[in-house]
Formats: C-alpha cells, structure tokens, sequence
C-alpha cells in the first residue's frame, strides 16, 4: 500500500524542521521525506491523504513505564506531600509493596483491562510505541502474569508495546540469595524461552538491588541474549551507570544523583540516559542535570516513568516540558530525547524518526506551529496518531 | 430554589474533610453543609440530586490571569528555551511588546472569540470563577476596549469573572511621567467611573514601573475606592511586596525574590501571597519558597498566571501540583490555596468554600478520592462543574 501524505505547515524528524513536506509510505514505513516540492516523480501517483494543513511529529516513543498494576498510591502521595519520604515508607512496608499486593491479587483479566485504559490514554496523547516493565509479581508466578498481559496488550491494540521483565525489588520472606538464583536461573531462561520480554532491567539501589546483584542479574540476561536497561543513581549514588556503560546496556534510568564521572562512562559507551521528570520532581529529588549530560554527549531520553508511587504521571507531554524547564533542554532537544533517542533506549532503530526505512509513526498536530504542544503547558492540541501510516486515534 | 445534593464520598470545604455528606443549596447558595446522618430535617424534603458515589471539592478560583491577548508568543518560547533571557527579549522589543501589538490591532471581537474559548477551557477543567486582567493595550483606548472584552465575558459565560486593570509596561514613544498621570488621572477615573475594573494591579519591576511610580499608581486607585494588588518581587527585588502590605493591597503575586522580610509583611498585613508555578517554573526562576511562607502566617494562594510569554499555562491543577512538589505544600494546602485564599486574594469572601452563605461552586470529581487531580499528574478527572448549584459542564 502506497500512500503520499501532503498538507503539512511543517515537520520535526525529529533532528531536522522541514517546512511544507511531503512523507511517501510504502507499506507502513517512510519510503522519501523531504520539502513537497522536491518530491521524486515516482512518488507522485501515491494515494494523496491530505493532512489539512496541520504540521507532524514522530510518534512519541515512552521507553520507561511500568504501567500495569492493580490500586493506587493516593494516601500515601498524601503522606509524602505532608513531608514523610518515600524511602521512610518503603522502609516501614508501604510503598512499592501495597502495589505489588494489590498486582499479585488480580487477575490476568483484570490487570489488562486496567493497563488497556491507560495505554490508550497515552496512545490518545501522542505515544505511539511505549516500554511497559513487569516488576510489582516478585514471584516467578505473577512476573509471567504480567508479562503475559503485556503479551496480550501487543496483541490487541494498535500502539507498539516493548516488554521488559523487571527485578525490582526482593519480595519479604526470601533469601536475597536464593531470590538472585530464582531470578537468573529461572525466571530469565523462562522468559527467554517464552519470548515474553526484549530486555531485563534491574532497580540497583538503597532499598532495592545492591551494585553487586544488579551485575549478576544484568550478566545472566546478557548470557540469554537479551537487552539490559538498569534503573540507576536514582535515590543513593551506587555506581550503577557505570555499571550499564560497562556491560553496554541500551539504557541507564533516572540518574538523580549520576555524577560527570557516569555521564562520561554513559558518552563514552553510548548508553542512553534516560531522564524521568516526573519522578524527580513528584519526589522533590534534585532534577537530573540535563544540559550538563547532554553537552557532555550523553544520549538523552525523556520518558514518563508512569507508576502509582513515584511518577502518577499520564502525560509525556508534560514531562517534556519539566525536562525544558528543569532540565535545561531546548524545546527541539526535547522532542528528540522524546523520539529518536527513546526508540534508542528500547533498541529500535527504526521508530521515534521520520526517516527512509523507519516505521511511519507520527502526529498530526492541531495547529501549523509542530511544536505547540510544548509550548502549551496542560493543552496538547493533536487532530491524530499515525501507527504504520495508519491512523489508530481519533477511532 | 432548593436543591439537596447527595451521594457524595467524600468532600473538602476546603478548610476540613467531610466523609459522607450532604450539601443542601438554596437560591444557589450554600444553606448547610454536613456529614448527611446529622441533616437538619428542614432540608429533607429538598429537591435531591444524587451525584452517583462521586467525590466533592469547591470549584477552583484562578486568582490571576492575563486570558485575553491575540497572538501567541512560540518562537520566543523556543528562543529562550535555547538559552536567550527573557529580560533580553523584553529589552530588544520582544517579548510583551510583540503581545501588545497584536492585541492594540484585533478587535472587540475577535479578542471575545479568542478568550471565551481559553475562559471555557480553564472552566470545563474546573476553574468556576477567574480574574482576568488588562494590560495588553497600555493605550487608553486599548485598555478600555480589553476592560469591555472581560464586562461580554461576565455577562454572556456561566463562570464568575473578575475584571483588573492592569498598569503593565510604559509604552514606547511615551514619557514616564506623562503616561503615569495619564494613568492616574484618567484611566483610573475613566474605569471606576464606568464600573469596568474590581481592582487595580501594577507590574513593579525590573522593566516596567518603579516602586515609587507603583505607589502612585496603587494610591490613585484607593482614593478611587478600587481595590489594589501588586506583581511583586519576581525578576527583581524591589520592595513591592512590602508596599503591597503597607498599602491593604489584596494581594503581592510572583515573590520568586521575596525574603523572609516581605513574608512578615505579608503575613502581618493579611495580604495574600499569590504564587504562580507556571511563570516560575517556565522562565527557570528560583520557585518562591512556598513552604517558608505558608509556615510564617502568609496567607498563600496559587494562580495559572495564564499569559502568551511566562506562563503559557491552561491548567490550575498542574500549578497545584508544581506548587506541592516544588513549592513543598502539602495536597490539602494546595486545594486550600487554589479556593478560599484565591478567593480571598480577590477579595471575596463568599467563594473558593463550601460553607454556609458562601455560593454552591462545586466541582464533582469522577473518583471517591476527592484529591485525586492532584495526584494523577496530566489527567484530571472530573465529572461536572456546579456554578451556584447549576451545572455548567459538561454544557
């Protein structure tokens, strides 16, 4: 299927502004995009669907969620707004460990009927392809539920869903040793074996995953032969960016308390940093020094880090904007860190980029000026998201 | 009219929790309001309306807000974000200034069309009244015509609105001390005279009016009879706050500088403290120490500060929510701080509660946790917004 898409004011590749455009798509993926009037003849009997007049986007990549859980956070967010801290809270069985009850507690069913209504809801703000972590089972048993409902997830609906199976923390009443040997000699050959994740990541912090576990953790994954993301620097500073760069993971996350010594570790390996706005500030953490990173030639991302705990955030939008304001990014930089470099930290090439080759997954912005929705704190004007040159939302 | 609303979970005054209650409303006013097992039997046999197991909270009050303008201010947006000043733009021309024109050459018309959209867009999220001031037209004849714009408002939409006039810059082309008697001798008269203002406010700053002009702006309207509030300590300090208090004004708005100093005067004066997330936040500045102020007596409020260049801001929930993270309220602050104070910060005491006498403003929130909006970052649910007891969204 062959498909010329015209009527465009303007379009991010995002590395690039290209005013009045034209995007061929040969079969759902980009086949030319370039200026309407430099368009190559042979493109130009395509079916013509005209966008109005409006100005695109790649498709939002969110490449760090965990989006399927059971109940919320409501009182504890309370709590914490009062001045308790999370780590008082996770130290006292609150916390992560509510959720991880609530999760264990429901069905297959129930969780994917719960995480369907906020992918879409994501889907309807401009996310076109989003990582969803498992992480709130602990035990073997409902680590391959939730997978599974990530599984189904693919299966039924049309935004591109990229599982990742979660050490998160280690659940009361186990062994820390013991729990590692379930992990890496059971669960991840597991998984593997089933196909039912592309990456591990582990949460290596105070309270969760110790530098040394984490290595074990992200070495039996590697020796599986699937990607590794690490959840790092978040709450103590434990060396667990230096620990991604060194065993090449695709993705070293939030990065709160990372230090120049990590960002260079992360330049120079090309680990992305993976900046998660909406924990920092829900959290009141110091803001990750965005610029500072970025300059240094770190590969930033920006993802929402949706969760009922740290980041009951729905909107990447607005964590954009954080990353413009407390991060220091340019507006242009933030769409790239929300794109192209997200699909990076997934290990998808060929999303988040208007590109030859690439997935034709995009946004048809509600207003000639493509960038508006970063402008506009709190109203994100879109007329529809393109999934493979096809449109999924409005429905 | 008797109206009594009922199936109700829960419900913030704001001042206190309610669980269970029931607020009986008459001629659009609240008669009582109470855990519905103590309901006086009076209101009994009022016409009751079930709201369906939904929670309650006021309607919000935006305080301060610059909702009509033409134009909108992107590409200055996108050069800042890059690192320009705003003071820098101000200074070449830009900035305000760019606002300015547009808004001098569109007409009564078309300004109504444009803020009327933006007015129904802060309603239908909750907003059941919103001050809005002048200050883009800085002529005479422009600022008149701005004042008409707001007077079509209050009569033709179902939200309360509260119109100030705003002394913004000093035009170019103009002597200072010409325009400030003009002002003063003119403007202010003309407006009072015509009923067109509630209130007079002044931006005393780096770039626009000296404290010692501010003053006489400020005095010009007491000895008017109009109430007074200042734009105060924001790129610089300079001892607005203070006059503010001195003076009985209403409110001292932005205090990104302010010292513990002004936070006295403030709080011995009862002059509220309006605070704005969105200005702070987006232009980078320090964000005023919320905390700190709340602690010593000052009376907080939080605003949108809805404007096209440091605030383009469509969401008083997520000034809420900057304000608990950043600003270290707690959620039943905020919710105080964007009811009663804002209403307070207009001078009004009969709205922003739910108390006996005050008007039945009420949002009804599509959860049973009343507090809910604050703690889903980007997704504000709510069912219907209640203006003295009438419905007005969904329309």
């Amino acid at each position: 299927m062959n498909q010329l898409f015209l009527g465009i004011t303007e379009l991010y590749t995002p590395f690039k502004k290209i005013e009045k455009p034209a995007i061929a798509v040969r079969n759902g993926r980009v086949a030319w995009v370039g200026a309407a009037e430099n368009l190559p003849a042979e493109y130009s009997s395509w079916d013509k669907v005209d966008l109005g007049n409006h100005s695109v986007v790649p498709g939002l990549v969110d490449a760090h969620t965990h989006l399927i859980y059971a109940g919320n956070r409501y009182d504890e967010y309370l709590r914490r707004a009062r001045g308790e801290s999370y780590e008082a809270i996770l130290e006292s069985g609150g916390g992560i460990y509510s959720t991880v009850r609530a999760t264990q507690a429901a069905s297959e069913d129930e969780l994917f009927d719960i995480a369907k209504v906020r992918a879409l809801k994501f889907m309807a703000a401009g996310v076109s392809a989003i990582e969803i972590k498992s992480g709130y089972g602990l035990e073997s048993l409902h680590e391959l539920k939730m997978l599974r409902v990530i599984r189904r997830m693919q299966q039924e609906l049309p935004l591109r869903i990229h599982p990742t199976l979660l050490a998160h923390v280690i659940p009361t009443g186990w062994n820390h040793k013991k729990y590692l040997e379930m992990f890496t000699d059971e669960l991840i050959p597991e998984v593997k074996h089933r196909g039912l994740a592309e990456a591990v990541d582990v949460f290596c912090d105070q309270g969760a995953f110790t530098l040394a576990e984490a290595r074990k953790i992200l070495q039996a994954a590697l020796a599986q032969g699937l990607k590794i993301k690490v959840h790092a620097e978040q709450i103590a500073r434990t060396g667990a960016a230096k620990l991604a760069a060194e065993l090449g993971a695709l993705s070293a996350d939030h990065l709160e308390q990372s230090t120049p010594e990590d960002w260079q570790a992360l330049a120079a390996s090309g680990t992305v940093g993976t900046i998660l706005p909406g924990a920092a500030v829900i959290l009141r953490k110091p803001f990750p020094n965005t610029r500072a990173m970025w300059d240094m030639g770190v590969k930033i991302a920006i993802a929402s880090d949706h969760n009922p705990g740290s980041s009951p955030l729905y909107d990447l939008w607005l964590a954009m904007r954080l990353a413009i304001s407390l991060g220091r990014l340019s507006v242009e930089e933030a769409l790239i860190a929300a794109t192209a470099n997200a699909a990076d930290a997934l290990g998808q090439s060929d999303i988040g980029r208007l590109e030859p080759g690439a997935h034709a997954d995009f946004l048809v912005v509600d207003t000639p000026q493509a960038l508006l929705p970063l402008y506009q704190w709190g109203n994100t004007p879109l007329c529809s998201v393109y999934v493979g040159g096809q449109a999924v939302w409005p429905q």
